[in-house]
């Protein structure tokens, strides 16, 4: 397979006419080929309305069909062999340990999925049971199941260029529903984009399925995003990236004649508390683990630990000092693009310039393309909360610790806070008090509170969630990773007194899936 | 206990400023006593903060604590005795028995919470392990359940004066998820308003609850809904009313600094599809049946059959004269108010002045004030496409039949539908494989569908679906009648190695409330 710049609507490969379109290897500065060209709204429409045309048969997939067909979307993934993995590494700049990575996570994605759809969970299929004899009313015979909301906008992240792009978890979840994807691809790694969209083609093809059901659009600027979100036929939208872009789209979605649920996952600091025993007695390995935290992937997380609480004293001192040491060692890292970059340089700037802030240590320079210059910086609570600047997400390796006179500040400053993805805390036994007043804050601020770890690292498993109130995303009910991220797709139909000939074989009498159902309010198999 | 004209903040009562407010009985227009006045945009924001000075503790009341609460509720409601009922019945104008069978379905969903409260399941506890030995990386230990949203605003219905206002569904679910609530009453029924607050504010008070669990406001204009829905603690909105009411409630939570869900119950119109064989069987039967689901309650239901499709032909024809001499002997109802009455009339007026429909039949007319004289007209599949007036709902009992040519019109015309509370098929045996066709495109456009029966009359249990595509409701993925309205106001939180000492009892190692959660993909109890 090689890369050929061309868009995948349904079976068809088709060249863009909005170009160009250069990806760039930001470690060299240097423009990869082929050149790509972003789509029209014609193109738009062509993809959405095979989406909707495919939409009539695969929502109707039986759950082993529709398994088995995220299975062969990931072992395409892997087929792809090399290419894929070089490609990406030259598209973003990251290593090629964590690309190898990212694509296991990016099967594994897949993979969970499939054996969510074969557990039938999702389906929440419920039945109460006709009561003929009832008084003063008879019952009915009514029974519940999740069905696909339509097909599914997804837009590609620049920061996981395999596992929340194409192929990622918006998509596995969205296409694990039943809802056929469009995906409009980031146009930071159009090639990697094109590869695993040929994936996904050949898997549709393979698993005879409606060549609608996956389709992959360029798009430089607005037009493509756009017209997906705004498209009648598109009935959610699943997107990772910044604050600006996300609301948007939710701007444009809440505005269309038929609203529709934009999932947006967007801006978040990820804000660690030092708890006082824990620093105490952990203050350099908690210094340690911080920055190995912060430095990981250039601070290219949405999980990114941004921000830091802290009592004043001693210890915090001794923290900020092995902290300082740690980070002035720290060598520089490739970012994605040219604009990340440069946004992140002008976050620093804003930081050193900030007469509330003062500068801890920074990372070592480099006069290569695009390379991520760590930053620690410290303010005070009053400062923080008198500033709000402070609260803003510089994309990239630099944090600011928050010293605080008590530790009872830390439920005051957190209860300003914004929505967060994840909130940290590092804590010893004898911190629980202090953690019981400050857990409340946490779980309304956060979508998922760690203790003794840092927030970078996000398993794919059931329990995970990846979301948080806004405007860490557009919608707190909601997780982009892990199992429940299905849920975001699917809404309840109820069927009163249907024919069993004509029920759906996940709600016929004998349960003939096997799944989870809840009879008359108990779970039944 | 006796109507006083006042606002429940708290445990205070509390006279408004904003007034006057006059109940009206809508079966003689008399003026009812005491004159009541709305809340100022001080008395939202005082309601407000008590709501949340009370999240803390009532977010965190055990399941049994709870779940008494609500049953004390219900049992408080029915302490009210005859007061309530005479005062519902005068100012709604709807008969003593369903006013009476309401209060019982009041206090059935609030009895059904409880239940929901008690078996946990809506929590959706998760646990993922942890992993020490996995290769590469080590899992941490992950679990996750379901906390509720904060303080939620209820906008109490006309057309439910008790099963949808200041006690009803959605502040019943909003409870029971450990959301204390602020009512906006409904200006329609003032009184019967305040006697229900008052058994919430006894309950709360008889439970030892914080007193901002439940507050009670008046206000005529928008100004208290407005301020509400804007207002920064709020952080979810339960509304049922007119299509108007329900976007211009949208609009504001999607333009606030921190955008929230708004479940608004809209607008239906509720079709009923008569399959061939079905009607040529059965077609007198259908039509009684018809026509007393379209006159029940004055037709002022969210589910009233308002739209009927039906193969033109001799089957048609004798259908139409028979649900033509039922109309015909139907006496009138007295509406809920004025203003409904007033829009019924002016719906009417409309139908009747319209080139595209024929009238079939009208009740008979009454010189007693606001009276629905129900109106049965017919079209044609072609007038119906392409006359977006006659897609509009006129709430009262009428309804407007769709002439096809043939049954494969039904698909083609129901897919040109906007959203739908319910769809309804008439069908025989011999209709199945038409309804085999016609079913995807129902699912896809309506929350209910059901069979040889009529869509009056929604049952409060697991599987109902009162809810759909949007303008039926704001948001498809909900339904507002059933204990699945409870997951309306949750969201989910992960914690990450959160020691046992400091973790939700329903996460606690042994499952300490024995629900059912889901270990590592497997359901446990």
């Amino acid at each position: 397979m090689t890369i050929l710049g061309e868009m995948l609507i349904g079976s068809r490969a088709v060249k863009g006419s909005n170009g160009p379109i250069h990806a760039i290897n930001p470690a060299t500065n240097e423009t990869l080929e082929p050149v790509f060209a972003g789509g029209t709204e014609a193109d738009v429409d062509s993809a959405v309305e095979l989406a909707w045309d495919a939409f009539a048969s695969y929502r109707e997939t039986a759950p082993e069909a529709r398994a088995t067909f995220l299975e062969t979307c990931a072992d395409e993934i892997l087929a792809l062999g090399d290419e894929l993995i070089e490609r990406a590494v030259a598209e973003s700049g990251l290593p090629r340990a964590r690309i190898e990575g990212e694509r296991g996570r990016t099967m594994g994605q897949l993979r969970l999925f499939a054996s969510v759809v074969r557990a039938g969970n999702y389906l929440d299929a419920r039945i109460d049971p006709a009561m003929p004899d009832r008084e003063p009313m008879p019952r009915a015979d009514l029974r519940m199941r999740m069905i696909p909301l339509g097909p599914v906008a997804v837009f590609g992240a620049s920061n996981f260029p395999l596992a929340f792009s194409v192929a990622g978890g918006d998509t596995a979840s969205a296409l694990a529903a039943g809802c056929p994807v469009v995906v409009k691809a980031h146009s930071a790694h159009p090639g990697t984009s094109e590869l695993v969209g040929r994936a996904l083609q050949k898997a549709v093809a393979k698993c005879n399925l409606h060549e609608g059901v996956f389709s992959l659009i360029f798009g430089a600027g607005n037009v493509v995003g756009q017209a997906l979100v705004a498209h009648p036929r598109i009935k959610a939208v699943g997107f990772t990236g910044s604050r600006s872009g996300g609301t948007a789209l939710m701007n444009i979605a809440a505005n269309r004649p038929e609203p529709i649920p934009v999932y947006a996952e967007m801006s978040s600091i990820n804000p660690v508390f030092l708890m006082p025993q824990a620093l105490k007695a952990r203050g350099e390995a908690i210094a340690k683990g911080f920055i190995g935290s912060l430095q990981m992937g250039a601070g290219q997380f949405c999980t990114n630990p941004g921000l830091v609480f802290a009592q004043e004293g001693e210890d915090l001192d001794n923290f900020l000092k092995v902290a300082a040491e740690e980070l002035s060692q720290a060598g520089t890292q490739t970012m994605l693009t040219p604009g990340i970059h440069k946004a992140y340089c002008s976050g620093m700037e804003q930081l050193k310039g900030n007469s509330r802030v003062t500068e801890v240590a920074t990372g070592q320079d480099s006069d290569q393309p695009n390379q991520c210059q760590a930053g620690l910086f410290v303010t005070t609570a009053e400062d923080f909360l008198a500033d709000e600047s402070l609260s803003a997400e510089v994309f990239g390796s630099t944090s600011l610790v928050v010293k605080c006179k008590s530790v009872d500040d830390f439920a005051r400053v957190a209860d300003q806070m914004e929505g967060q993805l994840t909130a940290t805390l590092q804590l010893d036994d004898g911190d629980h008090d202090a953690t019981r007043k400050l857990l409340p804050v946490l779980e309304y601020r956060a979508g998922r509170i760690l203790c003794n770890g840092y927030p970078t690292g996000v398993e794919v498993c059931h329990a995970m969630v990846h979301g948080g109130p806004y405007p860490a995303t557009s919608d707190s009910r909601t997780t982009s990773v892990g199992s429940l991220a299905i849920q975001r797709y699917v809404r309840p139909v109820c069927y009163q007194d249907l024919p069993q000939e004509l029920m759906p074989e996940s709600l016929k009498d004998g349960n003939p899936q096997g799944i989870r159902r809840l009879v008359d309010g108990q779970d039944q198999r």
